[in-house]
């Protein structure tokens, strides 16, 4: 079999139909649509239409909230802590986003904390959603399976835990970055894993600290954190600030969502939203970035380089392609895709093309 | 000749007797001096008064205001741009900091951000600041030198761009991560030099991307950032974050302060502070963040390691030995500060004992 491609109108319907059928309300199944859809529309793999089934387990099981009360439980000027209920985290995130925005135009800075939310795709996501407004935005999260020991240790205590942010700039494609504090992240793995791929050496090793190579022994062994102990420490941080922080699972209380499809995860996340012109001026901020990115793409290049890419920079182009010629997606992924069409009773998702 | 060891009192004595004699005003040669003695207190060799010479010469070359009318620039009621007047960066921090703990008492949270600061000293001096008010601090910088291509790259556009991260807990010590965005801080690079040892691989490569060991050929090569392209992407967000934001240099108008002592170095600077009781409550938050670390401590160990570390937890315990013990400098360094006291006309460094 080969890889085809699907269209994101259709990609969105059929996601929609799905979450229509595990029993969510029109609006909220639409939200999720299109934010799933815009994952696999940015080339986030691992965080797109890939999550469906997993999800769909989940929500099949009762460990999601079809009905979540999102709502304010503290609140500050520039900050406030969101209890998500146990709802999709989409939409949790969404309202803390949107709230952070609205906040952050007359304080010139909001930082939204979650609890109980879920996993909520791509951190990006969430960071990309200030550029409209002319604004910054970070993003923190604990990530859903700890598959990360503490350095030099053997437990699993910590996630993949990502950072994102997302810079306006003026001519120029916005710098958007998102990482996990592991090398890998573990969507990574997974992906190679449905691939029938293995992976490169410095992703995972084995529990002697020896290079694990194949992803379908992924629960022998751990992803390594970037830069050694610095990433440990940051990972540590990152799940602190968006766990820890918010009452949120965070070390040994994190539901491993591969392995678990009931238990309530109580995930937490993190956005902050930064109004540059409360700093100085917005359109020279976005000149001062546009230099950056121009000086930056301009540089000598070290030898067999073709290119110099800004964080985003790969990403902003597999959109603008995936938009006119659809996202590709893997047999694999196709025919769990077709089970479920047919488990939930939904119109199987139909390719554009084959490539 | 030997390492010798320094008490507290006579490194903030000397500096002090320095910053004096350079020009400063008393009351600002004292905060500094507490400041540079506090780094090497915490183990921060490249940061504390192995910089007093260099200091000394951009001070001697007028490039630093003795005078500083240090004040907010901008402000909202949970954040403020600081203008450093081209003060010392450690008074501009200290201002800064203080100005986000006494906001973040009353909003929960505030950003700080500083524009016109030079060179602060290590980053977890002034994220620790909030541990005293049970609070969170984080501290984002632009480095004084561009030792960093873009990924790809040659042109030195970006710096080891530090993050700092001081979370506050019950029993167990603070988690304080203090980390360069590339694998080794130039400041490490520098120290070695002066000790005339060797270079680790990973730190830097050459033009051609060939290890470089010998740190005396520094100018030859460029620091590798952490994670490859995602300490890029992290390097260029906290540089964003605490220059471009803040109307400071980023860049290719940061200004290298190893080979050039006379000009404005425009540097900037963010912290942020947070009110963990904004989100929840304070000792809830202690318990939990005790939790982690007792858990992580607990952790089985890969085979060879005798003990996990927690973020901080050797700079604390260097702190307590040099606290007891004296500071140990070396032989080059004792001997550059015996020329600066003659120069500066001031009672040379007293060593308590031999090591």
């Amino acid at each position: 079999m080969t890889h085809s491609r699907f269209k994101l109108p259709e990609l969105e319907r059929f996601i929609q139909d799905a979450m229509l059928a595990l029993g969510f309300p029109k609006n909220d199944s639409r939200t999720i649509a299109q934010l799933m859809a815009q994952a696999d529309l940015q080339g986030s793999d691992g965080h797109g239409i890939f999550r469906l089934a997993p999800y769909a387990k989940r929500i099949k099981a009762g460990a999601i909230n079809l009905r979540p009360q999102i709502k304010v439980l503290k609140e500050k000027p520039a900050m406030a802590l969101i209890d998500g209920d146990n709802g999709m985290g989409h939409l949790v995130m969404k309202f803390a986003t949107e709230l952070a925005i609205q906040k952050a135009k007359t304080t010139g800075l909001a930082w939204v904390g979650t609890q109980y939310s879920n996993h909520a795709g791509p951190a990006s996501l969430y960071a990309k959603m200030a550029l409209e407004h002319d604004m910054l935005g970070l993003y923190f999260a604990v990530g859903n399976a700890n598959h990360l020991p503490p350095w030099g240790g053997l437990d699993m205590l910590l996630s993949t835990n990502p950072i994102a942010a997302a810079i306006p700039a003026l001519d120029e494609t916005p710098i958007v970055l998102d990482m996990a504090t592991t090398v890998a992240a573990y969507g990574k793995v997974k992906a190679k894993a449905q691939n029938g791929e293995m992976m490169p050496h410095g992703w995972m090793v084995d529990q002697k600290g020896q290079p694990l190579l194949d992803p379908k022994q992924s629960d022998q062994g751990f992803l390594l954190p970037i830069g050694g102990y610095k990433g440990y420490g940051l990972s540590m941080i990152v799940g602190i600030l968006a766990g820890t922080l918010n009452g949120a699972a965070m070390g040994r209380n994190v539901i491993d969502f591969n392995k678990d499809a009931s238990s309530v995860t109580n995930t937490g996340q993190a956005i902050v939203i930064i109004d540059p012109d409360a700093f100085g001026d917005i359109q020279e901020f976005k000149k001062q970035t546009d230099r950056l990115i121009q000086d930056i793409k301009a540089s000598r290049k070290m030898p067999g380089v073709e290119r110099i890419w800004l964080p985003g920079e790969q990403s902003h182009l597999k959109k603008l392609d995936h938009l006119k010629n659809g996202v590709a997606l893997s047999p694999a992924l196709i025919e769990q895709l077709a089970l479920l069409a047919q488990e939930l009773s939904i119109a199987p998702l139909l390719a554009a093309q084959e490539v």
